[in-house]
Formats: structure tokens, C-alpha cells, sequence
């Protein structure tokens, strides 16, 4: 059996203003009202090749991952980083805690945030690598290139291995200049779809032999793990000493044991909007359309809004997204250059830049839906079962008001004076300025509050907190 | 001494998202974050041809218009219609308010919608006219074409009047196809600027004459009007009696009256987006901009947003406008067509269209800033020294938290159980499900609460008033 390892991290820079740092790509419904996310496991769990996944991600996207799975019905671990450290610290994180159990299990690594429609041709294909991989190779898998892309890595393929299934990896190709991966595809290389298959201990050897920086921080952050349950914490401080590195370069463009096998399902990284237009199904004029949008006289066009009311026509081959209170209209196939433009907006904004995105955090989520002077409303969702930190404002007062769900508000002056307010819809409790409180679910449904808070000073430095709440 | 009657109808559907029912185009801050209405007004009050203003509007927007009155700086009365009956109620109203004071009284009718920069030229050119309008003709000011506008109605000038200054109008040529206007342009016609200078004794003589429907209905509505102070209210049954028509078929297409002088002014009706883009100043590389926006590598857009983030690149001639909770992308030369997409939005949308539009009324204004199953959240400015109707809902409660401005709540099961508490930021009140409320600002400063509303079903139709508040 296999052990699907994915790799959540991937901001998505270039699907703004969809991708935000607290809505990373793989959560993002971006094909057909689903995450990759969310794909991705459904792709696992339908082939009996996969045994549990292992997942590494930021701690801060635990819940929802488990949300994700339970919705899958895929079994597995959480290994949780402190903060991202790239490819090479998730894969070695994943490779020595696997290793550790055993060596020889074969672990596939995944990217979350690509697409592959074909479950069965992607299974079909990693069976076939298996016995590559047990033999101690490395395989990447390499995707036929229909078009001289320019956004990915190339590798070129060397000698045949016994079995005539995989080749040696002659080279890895940086993303290369458009006339270049031109004459790469010539030469017959493939792209490189950031995959691979190996034995745990391979992996975990050639990083000891190629990155013994990276080496030394992962096995005291594994070694010092805290767990509960299903969910496996690395140790802050190790971990975070480990370099910056993608996986690729500390190891792979390095290691002996690299092979290659052609990839026999579809893929796209869903790296721009042109790739998520490519992706998405499409209406009789070519437009991939998400959301309440409606397009008139327009052809080839992606439109996505995640609530507010689209209208578009007379436009070819145009980008128009509108979510998280970002607008971005531009061509299709100059959105591999949106970083700029997001660089612009973020230099020329007075105001921070994500105001009104939905914010996730451990316990559920926030959305600012009206900011004024001296007062500020959102939308505070806490999830089953979950409950935030006891807390305290010196500059403001804040209004509960429960729209959907049940719980409770503890509320006190001093920490000796708490009283605790069941909640249900309709139930609006006050907090006064200075007052200790902690708003909790105890329902099986989300709990739902509007609060409204005013005065002198609204931001979130103003904030004491009382307590560590349990596995924080 | 010319009385300025200035028409504030004028849905402006060609301006979506920005225009909507609620708010109308004379109010909406289309160029340089300033309404054609306070652009008007400072014309007037700038040249002292121009004696007190007469304005025909909508009561729901007198407090618009007693505002906008007042930053301008600019004395007069207003005419209220219970409901829009297009200019030929609006204009009839007018001259027979004005005839019951003085049948010669000159009267200058204009849109409130449209841009005028020149203020001097506009006062000369009205000047010119002045003497022809005092010999009973009632003059329409023609502006010299720069293209083939197929938006406009056109003016054939016949035969000069003495003096020089006036021809006759041979004949209105209504919006023509563009190789018809060539041809008009050819033969001298002139724009149809949709204003006019004359008597009110002359104009109403004329609606006897070319419309006594219209006549019948006004005479009544002006005379069963019921006044306060600088207000008049037109007489509701009478008045909704009437045709709606436009005053051009009603009475100028009739009219032996009728003279056209040139306009040695610049003019702009402001109709579309594309007229918007002429009408503004623009970037170095053309766009005007308006709002949050960022543009790069762009060229010749027209982008404005009332809050939200827009990033721009890489296109030109476009349209793209977020207000409302709603997004146009369209090339702004076609931006005449977009009747056609509103009314596709409009067939397709599921939900109501306005839903998160700022909506006026008497007392104020509001805006749903959150909605969801079996809750809504929306915040609610009162009007200094404005309240609310007594009112009660039997299938929502409500929490209402006040984050600006001073005020009160009267809250009560019965008539006979009337509280009133004081309100002020941070104050919050309950509404139980089936109660008596009422919301009243005090202060001299805006009142705005959040209001939480919780129930089984929230709509508008739930509601019974008690009581009808002074003069609505």
C-alpha cells in the first residue's frame, strides 16, 4: 500500500484577489464549486492502491483539513508545521515519520492544490512506478507538454530503466525562456508535474546526504513531536531553524536516484486563472463561469464571484473575479503576470489588504462585513465543539448577537466573577469595555454571531488573553 | 431674474451597477466624487442671472435635496411628486406653481443628470435667451455635434428670429440611426440638451393647448398640494392621474413656439459610462479612475469603485464599475447596449436585485450588510431629528447596537407599555419578537446602529405600522 502524502502549503499569488495568506489555493473552490483540496482526497479515497494519507500543513488549517476529510472519508494523520519551510522541510518531515515506523513503506508526494481529473489513469499510472520505487528510485512524474509553457519545470528524461516503464533523469530544467521549452520539448522532455514516489528511507537518505542542514532540524522536530490523536505537531523551535528550500533543488537536482514516468491522466496546477479557465467546464461561448455571474455577447472569458452580482459582456478571453472585496479584471493569458499588479495594489493601498476576507482560524472563522469610525461589525463563526481563548479589550465594548447555532458566553468583570449565558439564534449578549469573555459552541451545528464592536479604538493589538485554550 | 426649475427623475439604467432605483442618477458622485445635482446647484448659485431654485423630485429624496441645498448654499422650494410621471407632469407641475405667482416668471427648465463645466458660458448663453423666451417662445438650447451620437435627440433649426441670437425650430428629430445622423449633422442640426427658457404662463398655455390630460390632473395636484415651509407636496390622486410622457412628445413636437439658440457651452448628459470616461478627468494613459483602484499597463478605462478593491491590467476602452454589490466589465463603447445586460441579470437573478443597495428614505437611509438563512444584518442611519414609524414584526426579533450618533429607542409589548430608552455608541436594545419599536435620532449628528434581525422569515412585508409619523 501507499502512503499519499500532500503538501498543503502554495499561497497562489497568482490567483488574487481568490487567494489570500489565510485562504491558501487548496481550499480554494476553484473548479466546479470544489477545492483541490477536497479533490484531491476524493481521488485517493476512490482507489484501493492508497492506503491513509499523511498531511502536512500549517497548524492553522488543521480543522478544516479534518473537516475536508471526514467529508472524503478518508482516513489519515495531520503533521502540523509551525510555519511553512517550503518543499524540502515538509517531505523531510513526512519522510522521517514515516521512516520511523517503516523504512520501506512507499510514500507518494502530492501537491494539494493541483488537479487531476483522470482517478483511475493516476492510479493506473503510480501502480506502474511501484516496483521503480521499491527498487530504490526516486520517480517524479513527468506530464507530455502540449504547448511551450513557460510557468513549469522541465525534466529530460536519460536511459531506460529494466521494465521499460521508467528512465533515468538526465537533468531538471528551471522554467525556461518560451523559445527554450521549445526546443526541451524537441529533445522530448516533459514537464515536471511535482510528484514523486519513493520508499521512505530513500528519501529520508538522500536529504541526510544532500540537505544535512535540513536533516538535523527535522529529526529533533519529529523527535519532539507532540500528538494527540491524529494530529502530530512538529516541534516549533527545530523545525523553524531548517532552511527555506524547495525539495527540488536540496534534493532532487542533486540525488542519483532520480526516474522518470510519463504521467497517463490529465494535470494542471491551477497556477493562473488562464489554467483554472483551462480546467473548468465551459459554456457554449467558451466561458467558465463560478458564482452569480451573467455574460452576455462574451467568449472565452473566466468569470467567479463569491457573492457579489456579475455582469459582463461584449469581452474576449478576459479574467474578471470578483471575491474577498478584490476586483481583477485582465486578460486570460497575461495572468501569469499578476503578481505585479498585486505588488502594485499593495503599494498603493492605504489600507490593509485584506479587510473583508474571511479569516480562518483554528477555533472557525471571521469576516469584517462593515468597518465605519470608531466601530466595526463582523461575522464570527465558531465551530462545533470548539471554543476562543478567555479575552479582554481596554478600547472597546463589543454586541453579540446570535444569528445561527447554540453555545455559550462567559462573561465577567474579574476573572472571579465569570458567568456563563447559554446562546441560541436571537440571544445578544453585551461586553462591556474591560470585561473578561469567551464565546464557546457547545452544539453540534456552527455557532453564528454578528459582533458589533465600538469604541475609542478598534484593532487587534487591543486584545489580553487569559488562558491557553486546551491544544492551542 | 430666472427661476431655474431643475428635474431630479432619471433612473440612469445605462449606469448600472451604480444607478438603482434607490439611488438615482442627479445623487451619484459619477465625476470627480462629485453628483451632477451639487455640480448643478453650484452653477446656478454662482451666476446672479439666476434667482431661487424650483426642484421637482421624488419625495423620497427631500432630504437629498435639502441637504445638497444647503452645501451649495443655495435658496428655494421644493415640488414633490408622490411618483415619477416622466417631464411632462414635472414640467406642468413647475409652470403652473410658478403661474399662480406670476404667468411671466421666466422659467429655466434642466435635468439634474447632466454635466455643464463651462458655468459662465451656460450663464451667457441663457442671458442671450433671455429676451427671446420674454417674447412667448419657448426656447431649447442646441448643442453643435462632435460625432454622430445616436443617443440623442436632434434639432432642426429653421428661419432666424429678430435679433440674431434665435432660430425657429423647424423640427425634433428623435435619436436617429448613425448614418441618419450624419446626415442631420450635415444639415445643421444641433444635440437636443433637453433644456429650456420660458414663461410659465407660455408653457402652461402650451400643455392646455397640446395636452389637457396632463393639464387637468397638475391643476388639481397644485392646487389640493399641502405645503411646509419650503416644501410643497403635490396632491397624490390627481397627480398619479395623469399620462406619463415626456414633455419633447407631449408639447415640443406641437409647439409653434418653439426656438432653438446654440449652447456656447460644454455639455455632457452623463448617460453611459463611456459619456462618464469623456466627462472625467483621466491618468496619462486615459483611464479614469475612481475609488480603491490600481491600474497597470492600461489604456482609455473607465474604472470606479465605491469600496472595493479593483486591480486592473493589460486592457483597454473598458468599463469596469463595482458599487452596489455589483460588477460591470464591458468595452465602454458599447456601453449604450447595457440596458441589455441589466435585463439578463435581472431575468436570471434568483434573488432580488438590489439586496445589498443603500436605500433612502425620508427618515435616512440603509444597507444590508449581511444576509443568511434566517438572519439579516443591516445598518440603519437616522437623520438628525428623524424617526421611524412605530412599527412591529411577528416573525423576526431584533437587536439593534448603536455605533454612532445619540438617540432612542421606545420599545414596549403593548401601546400601553411604551419605554423609551436613551441611545448612544454602544448602546444596544432588544426588540422581542412581536414588540412595538421605534428608532428616533435626537442628536444633531447621523444615527447609525447595527440591526440584527433573527427570525423565521425576514422580509420586507413583515411589518404593521401604528402610527403615521408627521407629514410622510
Amino acid at each position: 500500500m501507499i502512503i499519499p502524502v500532500i503538501l498543503c502549503g502554495g499561497a497562489g499569488t497568482r490567483l488574487w484577489p481568490a487567494s489570500r495568506d489565510d485562504v491558501p489555493k487548496p481550499f480554494l473552490p476553484l473548479v466546479g464549486g470544489k477545492s483541490t483540496f477536497d479533490l484531491t482526497l476524493g481521488r485517493l479515497g476512490s482507489a484501493d492502491v492508497f492506503g491513509p494519507v499523511l498531511i502536512v500543513a500549517n497548524s492553522a488549517h488543521v480543522k478544516m483539513i479534518r473537516a475536508a476529510m471526514a467529508r472524503a472519508g478518508v482516513e489519515g494523520a495531520v503533521l502540523a508545521e509551525p510555519d511553512g519551510r517550503d518543499t524540502a522541510g515538509a517531505i523531510a518531515a513526512a519522510s522521517a515519520f514515516l521512516s520511523d515506523v517503516d523504512e520501506r513503506a512507499v510514500m507518494l508526494v502530492l501537491p494539494a492544490d493541483h488537479l487531476i481529473r483522470d482517478a483511475q489513469g493516476f492510479a493506473d499510472t503510480v501502480a506502474a512506478a511501484l516496483p521503480v520505487a521499491e527498487k530504490g528510485s526516486i520517480v517524479v512524474f513527468g506530464v507530455r507538454p502540449d504547448r511551450p509553457a513557460t510557468t513549469f519545470g522541465y525534466i529530460q528524461p536519460g536511459e531506460e530503466l529494466e521494465g521499460h516503464v521508467a528512465r533515468k533523469v538526465r537533468s531538471f530544467v528551471e522554467k525556461p525562456e518560451r523559445l527554450r521549452a521549445g526546443e526541451l520539448i524537441e529533445q522530448g522532455c516533459l514537464w515536471n508535474a511535482g510528484m514523486f514516489l519513493a520508499q521512505a528511507g530513500t528519501v529520508l537518505g538522500e536529504i541526510q546526504a544532500h540537505a544535512p542542514a535540513v536533516m538535523s532540524g527535522i529529526s529533533a522536530a519529529v523527535h519532539d513531536a507532540t500528538s494527540e490523536e491524529d494530529l502530530v505537531r512538529l516541534s516549533s523551535e527545530p523545525f523553524l531553524s531548517i532552511p527555506r528550500v524547495s525539495f527540488d533543488v536540496a534534493v532532487m537536482e542533486k540525488t542519483g536516484k532520480a526516474a522518470v514516468v510519463e504521467a497517463r491522466f490529465d494535470w494542471s496546477d491551477l497556477g493562473t486563472w488562464d489554467a483554472v479557465w483551462s480546467a473548468s467546464e465551459r459554456d457554449g461561448n467558451g466561458n467558465a463561469l463560478s458564482g452569480d455571474v451573467t455574460v452576455l455577447d462574451a467568449r472565452n472569458n473566466v468569470v467567479s464571484s463569491d457573492g457579489q452580482r456579475i455582469g459582463v459582456f461584449g469581452v474576449e478571453n478576459l479574467a474578471v473575479v470578483a471575491c474577498n472585496g478584490g476586483v481583477l479584471v485582465a486578460p486570460r493569458a497575461r495572468a501569469d503576470e499578476l503578481k505585479d499588479l498585486v505588488s502594485a495594489i499593495q503599494a498603493r493601498a492605504e489600507q490593509p489588504e485584506a479587510d473583508f476576507a474571511l479569516r480562518y482560524r483554528p477555533w472557525g472563522s471571521y469576516r469584517a462585513i462593515d468597518i465605519g469610525e470608531g466601530y466595526q461589525t463582523r461575522r464570527v463563526v465558531v465551530n462545533p465543539g470548539e471554543r476562543l481563548f478567555l479575552q479582554q479589550h481596554s478600547r472597546r465594548e463589543e454586541q453579540w448577537t446570535v444569528v445561527a447555532g447554540t453555545g455559550e458566553a462567559t462573561v465577567g468583570m474579574t476573572m472571579d466573577s465569570l458567568r456563563t449565558v447559554p446562546l441560541a439564534p436571537g440571544s445578544s449578549v453585551h461586553i462591556p469595555l474591560g470585561a473578561i469573555h469567551r464565546l464557546a459552541n457547545t452544539g453540534d451545528e456552527p455557532l453564528a454571531v454578528i459582533e458589533v464592536q465600538v469604541g475609542e479604538y478598534i484593532g487587534e493589538d487591543d486584545i489580553i488573553r487569559h488562558e491557553e485554550a486546551a491544544g492551542r
